[in-house]
């Protein structure tokens, strides 16, 4: 697949070049030819002979934007001065902020948030800790907590390049949430360490997002965590994953007019984000779910199943298929992967039932060529974001939080994920319904009210908010 | 000493009245004469017989507050409705927030501040781990740790009602010094679970705050921690309040003439701040230093002498003093007192050398009455925000965090204290210097860029920050 020009590689090229005639038109013409997109065109000075021009082009990645660089430099009379990269530039200095919401500016309003007056708070929470939800941050506060064991798709890189992942998640909490969320990086893979750690911070936060933590060990930690804590823990690798996954399969089966309970789904990959998706199916009704990972089919027959994976083994399969993934495939209606790149061709998919169902979720190269699917099968989603169905976390983790925060939930379990899923599903309307269009735009100002509400009468919390009002 | 109503007992009373006449000023002068101080008259609703008012006055004490509700109650055709507590307001839901830096408005936002853009400054960090300090939010933030042991003078409250305070902080991190704090409360009060809470939690943070960590459990955790970490670590309830001391002590040394190497200072208490410090002191030029502590004055020869108070015995008293406290003080010329109410009377005062200087400490309640040391020392400062020359820890931790986070420091050391410490009383000009100012206020524009340029430049940072600009 060839990709698109991207602003996530896009640059900002500060050059000098005569000025009149056709000069700029023909630097933009030799961008385009190039392959680059020109997003923005800004004289920074002019003089008589001479302008000085910041031009922002998109590029399809580094080695290109590059290339689109040098091509620039051909162009007759153009001095190339600063490149910056907009994606860097974005980052600079972080991309968080810690507001006081409280004035401070004079004495009299430190001796409210501050010493002496807060000390009648602390009293009064001394007293009663529940009213920490009321007069503290806690009430409206996520940890996003990762050790850094497997950040997207690049794998160990540790808690200081997971930084901006976990920034960037902090980020659209607020965004969609309005959740005041921050990011604590591990400097520790150790699984007894971080449920200490996750344990002991845990009092300043109504809820713990673990973020991008390596299987198997986001299991335990999680399952661990989940019994010692009061407030709800959440995997969202695990579980953000497997929410927006049933979301769109409902919708997937709604363009087919298939049932859940009917279908045969076979699954790619049983790690963290295919074992948890395996669950949430099993918990919304389906009934016949055969799972392959590198070895094969899972089977209880199988030698070597352990751990997670002999859970799967005994709620999976109960048509006791054996082989490979490319055999177990053969006439199922539905397709999930969460596992590696090109583990199907486009013949797998032409072998699959009628009105079949692609989900080819490895990033950023799919299980199968999405395009190639698409000729054989009725609904294709990747988590690609330049292709139609994308299934993206983003569509699920803020409404989630949202909902279990204003419930003031002490857990999360599965009956809400499955709340939460129809709820997405849901926003997707019979008339906006078609196999391009499955799951919302994240911008799609139903989509987090409606998780959050589903997820919060889920959770027991009412069914309706009350409005903030002063209270005592 | 008869407490002055204060906005931190702060009340707002809804009330009814008749409109027209004097009834108005009959209510105000009624809460006048029972001691409040009305800040505040809102007519909120009008008719032609009646009016509905928000009266807000500031009480003494809860118990006074009720006091004056009552005192309104009696007035001739009032009806009480709703009372608030301000300073409970201000606390409702919180007083930080986290906030996204760049807006998140389309997919192209998106992309650039989480994936797949984010992938590539995550990969950049993997590489170099230390441009961890200009992509992330690392290089202002500092993280505010408490295990809620010793919460101001409320005690072990633990970490629920240690929020408020912490919250507090932060806040004042970014009124004062533009830092993003972010508390943590911990769950745990093991020396061993905090040192690994904390250096598990370190990469995303740029300096560590500790706060109302009990002694002598303090001393352990900064002093590991500090080996473990490459960023500061500073525990302010020992070094902030050490800072301001040896500030206000320079001033007031000023005022009576007399010179750090040549005074015999006498210090009352030997915990987190006294043991602090006594170290500061004596990295200032303090030659006569004698310390007493519960079971009087400290010196190699006394039973029982171990861990910091083995140091201090050591390192003070070079006069080989033994005795009471009381007895210390004669013909001293510097009284600190960071212990315990009431230790000395005037009495004890008036028996020191000429021109004495006297900081009672204690919170609430100092050493000795401020008002009866006035009568017989030159100088006198305490703790409390409602006497002159308040010994007040604002006016340091957030200047020397900006100073540390602005020369990237991986440490704090004694010098750089020193450095603040002479920064801060260099705020007061000869001009302004007298025996009721010693200590500059908080909202004084130079104390934090004082404090911080001092500090940045002994951590070696450089002499003029950098305008911020575009790089790549």
């Amino acid at each position: 697949m060839s990709a698109l020009p991207s602003v996530s590689y896009s640059i900002t090229v500060r050059l000098e070049m005569p000025a009149g005639g056709a000069s700029v038109s023909g630097l933009t013409t030799a961008v385009e030819q190039a392959g680059g997109s020109v997003t923005a065109l800004d004289v920074t000075a002019s003089g008589h002979e001479r302008l000085r021009i910041d031009v922002t082009c998109a590029a399809r990645d580094t080695d290109h934007a590059d290339e689109l660089v040098e091509v620039m430099r051909t162009v007759p009379g153009v001095v190339i001065g600063k490149v910056s990269d907009r994606t860097f530039l974005a980052h600079i200095g972080g991309k968080i902020a810690m507001n006081s919401k409280r004035p401070i500016r004079n004495r009299d309003d430190l001796s409210m948030i501050y010493t002496p007056g807060v000390a009648r708070v602390s009293s009064a929470i001394a007293k009663n800790p529940e009213d920490a939800r009321r007069l503290t941050i806690k009430r409206n506060s996520v940890a996003v907590i990762t050790d850094g064991s497997a950040v997207l798709g690049l794998g160990n890189v540790g808690p200081y390049a997971a930084l901006p992942v976990m920034e960037g998640k902090a980020a659209l909490f607020k965004r969609f949430a309005d959740i005041d969320a921050w990011p604590l990086c591990l400097d520790t893979q150790d699984v007894e360490e971080i449920i200490t750690v996750v344990r002991s911070v845990a009092p300043g936060f109504a809820g713990i997002n673990l973020e991008d933590i390596s299987a198997p060990r986001c299991f335990e930690i999680e399952a661990r965590l989940r019994e010692q804590l009061d407030i709800p823990v959440f995997h969202d690798d695990q579980h953000g994953t497997a929410i927006v996954v049933l979301a769109a399969l409902i919708n997937a089966l709604r363009v087919v007019g298939k049932r859940i309970e009917d279908v045969r789904i076979v699954m790619s990959g049983a790690g963290a984000a295919g074992t948890a998706i395996i669950h949430l199916l099993l918990a919304a009704g389906a009934q016949n779910l055969v799972v392959s990972d590198i070895d094969g089919v899972v089977h209880t027959g199988r030698p070597g199943i352990e751990g997670e994976l002999a859970w799967v083994a005994e709620h999976t399969n109960k048509i006791g298929m054996t082989g490979t993934l490319k055999e177990a495939v053969v006439d199922a209606d539905v397709f999930i992967g969460v596992s590696a790149p090109d583990v199907l061709t486009g013949e797998d998919v032409s072998r699959m039932a009628d009105q079949a169902i692609v989900f080819a979720l490895a990033n950023p190269d799919p299980e199968v060529d999405p395009a190639e699917a698409s000729q054989y099968a009725a609904v294709v989603a990747t988590g690609r974001s330049d292709f139609p169905n994308q299934i993206n976390n983003v569509l699920a983790f803020p409404g989630v939080f949202r909902g279990l925060l204003d419930a003031q939930s002490n857990e999360v379990t599965t009956p809400m994920l499955v709340a939460a899923a129809h709820a997405l599903a849901g926003v997707v309307s019979d008339d906006e319904l078609n196999a391009a269009y499955i799951t919302p735009s994240v911008f799609h100002s139903d989509v987090h009210t409606a998780v959050a509400a589903a997820v919060r009468t889920a959770a027991g919390g009412p069914a309706e908010l009350p409005k903030d009002t002063e209270v005592e």
